[in-house]
C-alpha cells in the first residue's frame, strides 16, 4: 500500500461527498407555492459552509499526507474514520438546515449533530497528525518536539472551535451556525504558517505561508 | 500541493455533477398516465445543454491548469469557488426545467438561478485565469500583456452572455434557455484561437485550435 | 490536454454511473406488503444487465483510448457525447423496470428508450472508432484498410444489435431486454480477436484474446 | 489494459459507493414528531459497519491487486462481479436498517439479502485470489502451494463467517448483524499475517503484519 493509493481514495470520498451536499437543494416545484418561498435560505447557507469546510479538510488532508512515507494499518484506520465523518456532513447538512432559522430543542439538537460531526472529523484528523509525531520513518522530516504544540494548533486548532460550537449549539443554533462559519471562513482567508512537516516546506510557502 | 493533486480532485468533482445532471430525469411510473406525457422534455433539453457545459469548462480547466508551475492558496480558494458553482448545476438545472416551458414569475426566477450559476462559474473561472497573470512563476510561460484582453474574451468571454442571459431570463425564461443553449453549442464546435498561456501550444493545436 | 487526462476523467463518470445504478434498487420499508413482493425482479434483472454493459462499455473504451497519440477537440467532443449515453444508462434502466414485465404500450416505449440510449452510446463508441482511423498520428498504430471492416464489428458490433432491440421493443418489452441482455453476456463471455489498433498487441492477448 | 486503470476505475467505485451509504441517513424533518425519534439507530449501526466493510475490502483489493503483473479478460470479468457486489451494499444496508431491530419475517429476509451481498462480494474476492494462483505470470511472487490454505484463510475467511451471517440470520437478524459487525471489527484491528503474495513482503509489514 503505497500513499498514492491512499490519496486517491480519499480523493474521490472528498470529491463525492462534497458534491453530493448539493442534493439537499431541491425545490418542490410548481404548484406548492411561489419559488421564493420554496428557497429555504438556511439550505444555501449550510450548503456554502459545509463546501468551505470540506475544501479546507481536503487541502490540510493532503498537505498533512504528502510527508508520509509510509503507510500502515493504524493510518488506514484512522484515516477511514476521518472520511466517515466527511461522509456524514451531507447528511447533518440537510438535518441542521431543515431546522433552521428557529431554536427548537429540534433544531439545537440538529445543530450538536452537525458540529458534531465536523468534531469528530477533525479529531480524526488530530490522530492522523499525532500519527506522524511517533514512530521512525513515518514522515520526511517530522515536526520537531518544541514546535508540537504550535503545530498541533494550527493543524487541529479547529477541534477546539467545534467543542465551543457542540455546547453553543445545546442553548442557540444559529449561534453555532455562525460560530462554524466563522471558523470556516478564518481557516480560507487567514494565512496559516509554514508546516514544519513538511521536508520541502520552501515549495510550500505559497500554499501555507 | 502539487498541480496534479488539484486537477485529481476537480476532475473528481466534475465527473460526479456532470452525473448527477441525470438524477433529475425521473418517470412517476406506472399508473402516472401515458409514460410519453410524463417525459418533460425540458428536463432533457435542460440535462443536454447542463452536460455540454461542464464538459466545456472541464476542458477549459485543463487547459488553463495545465500550465501552472505552483498553487498557492489563493488559487485553492478561487478553483473552491469554481466548484462550488459548477457542483451547483445540477440544481439550477432541476429547478429550471420544473418551471419550463411557461414563462410565470417562477419560471423566470428560476431561469435567473440558472444563468446565474453559470454566471458564477464563468466568473470564478476568469479569476483562476486572472491569476494566472499576476504574479512570478505562477505559469510557465504567462500571456504577453498586449495579448491578454484577447485570451480574456476566449476564456471568460461566457460570463458576458451569461449576464446577458440573466437580464434576458427576467423578461423570458425560454429566450435565456434558448441564449445559453446557443453559447453551449458555440463554444463545443467554433474553433477557438490557440492560447498563448500554455508552452506547447504546438501539442495544442489540435485541440484548441 | 493529454490522453491521461481524457482517460481519468471518463474514468471517474463510468464509475459514478455504474454505481447510480444501484439508487434504483428500493424498497417500500414496513408497512408496505411483505418485503419479497416489494423485491420488483426487473429492478436487479436490470441492474445486473446494465452493469455488465457499462462495464463492457469502460474495458473497450480503455483498449481503444490507450492507443491514441493526440488529443484534439472533435474526439474530446465524440467522448463528451459517448459519456452522455453512459450517464442516461441509470434512468432508462430505472424507467424500463418500472414497467416490465408487462407488455403495454409504456413498457414497450421504455424498453425503445432503454435500447435508444445503449445505440446511442454504441453509436458515439463507433465515431470514436472512426476517428481513430483518420488523419495522421492519432493512435500509435492504425488499423489497416483492409481489417478495418472486422474491426468496426468487433468494436461496433453491438450497434447493430441495439437497433434490432429497438425494433424488437415495438413489439414485445420482454423480448427486447432479453435480446440486450444475451449481447451483454455475449460480450463478457466471448473471446474477441486481438485489437490490430493497438501497438503492444502481444500484451493485450490475455486481455482481448 | 494495464493494473493501473484495473484499480483506478475500482478505487471510483469503492469511494462512490462508500459515499452513497450516508444518502440513507435521513430525517423526515419538522412536522413528522420530536428529531431525537426520527433517529433510527439501525441506520447508523448499518452505516458504520458497512463503511467499515467496504473500507476493509478496499484494502485488501489494493494488497492482492498491486502483485498483479497482467490483466486479462477473466480478471477483469472476476473484478467486475466483486464491484456489483460492492456497489449494492447500500442498498442491503438501507434495507436491513428499514427492518430492524424486529426480528419479523421481513427482517429476516432483509438481513439474508444483507449478508448475502457480503458473501457474494467475499466469494468475488476469493476468485481473484484464486485467478492469481493458477497461470503463469499473473503475480510478481505466486502463493506456494504449501502456503495456499493459509493464504486462503486470510484473504477470504470472511466468506465463511457470512455464510454463517447467512444462516443465522433465517433465525435472529439481530444474532446476524452482530456477527457481520464482529468480523467488520476483527479484521479491522486484528493483525494479519504478512502476505506471501506480495514480492516487497518488508515494505509490506507496517500494513498487513
Amino acid at each position: 500500500m503505497d500513499r498514492g493509493r491512499l490519496e486517491a481514495f480519499s480523493d474521490g470520498v472528498f470529491a463525492v461527498a462534497i458534491t453530493l451536499l448539493a442534493l439537499n437543494l431541491t425545490v418542490a416545484g410548481p404548484g406548492h407555492g411561489p419559488l421564493y418561498s420554496q428557497l429555504h435560505w438556511p439550505a444555501f447557507a449550510g450548503y456554502l459552509i459545509s463546501f468551505l469546510i470540506i475544501g479546507i479538510i481536503w487541502v490540510n488532508h493532503h498537505v498533512l499526507v504528502r510527508s508520509i512515507m509510509t503507510v500502515d494499518r493504524t493510518l488506514l484506520f484512522v484515516n477511514l474514520m476521518l472520511l466517515l465523518f466527511v461522509v456524514l456532513i451531507p447528511f447533518g447538512t440537510a438535518t441542521m438546515a431543515d431546522y433552521l432559522p428557529g431554536n427548537s430543542w429540534d433544531a439545537r439538537l440538529a445543530m450538536v449533530i452537525y458540529a458534531g460531526i465536523f468534531l469528530g472529523m477533525s479529531a480524526a484528523f488530530g490522530a492522523i497528525f499525532e500519527w506522524t509525531l511517533h514512530g521512525q520513518g513515518r514522515v520526511h522530516q517530522p515536526v520537531l518536539p518544541e514546535q508540537r504544540w504550535a503545530a498541533r494548533f494550527r493543524f487541529v486548532g479547529g477541534a477546539g472551535a467545534y467543542v465551543v460550537a457542540v455546547v453553543v449549539a445545546l442553548f442557540s443554533a444559529i449561534a453555532a451556525f455562525l460560530l462554524i462559519s466563522a471558523v470556516a471562513v478564518y481557516y480560507i482567508f487567514e494565512r496559516t504558517p509554514t508546516s514544519p512537516a513538511t521536508p520541502d516546506s520552501r515549495d510550500d510557502s505559497p500554499l501555507v505561508g
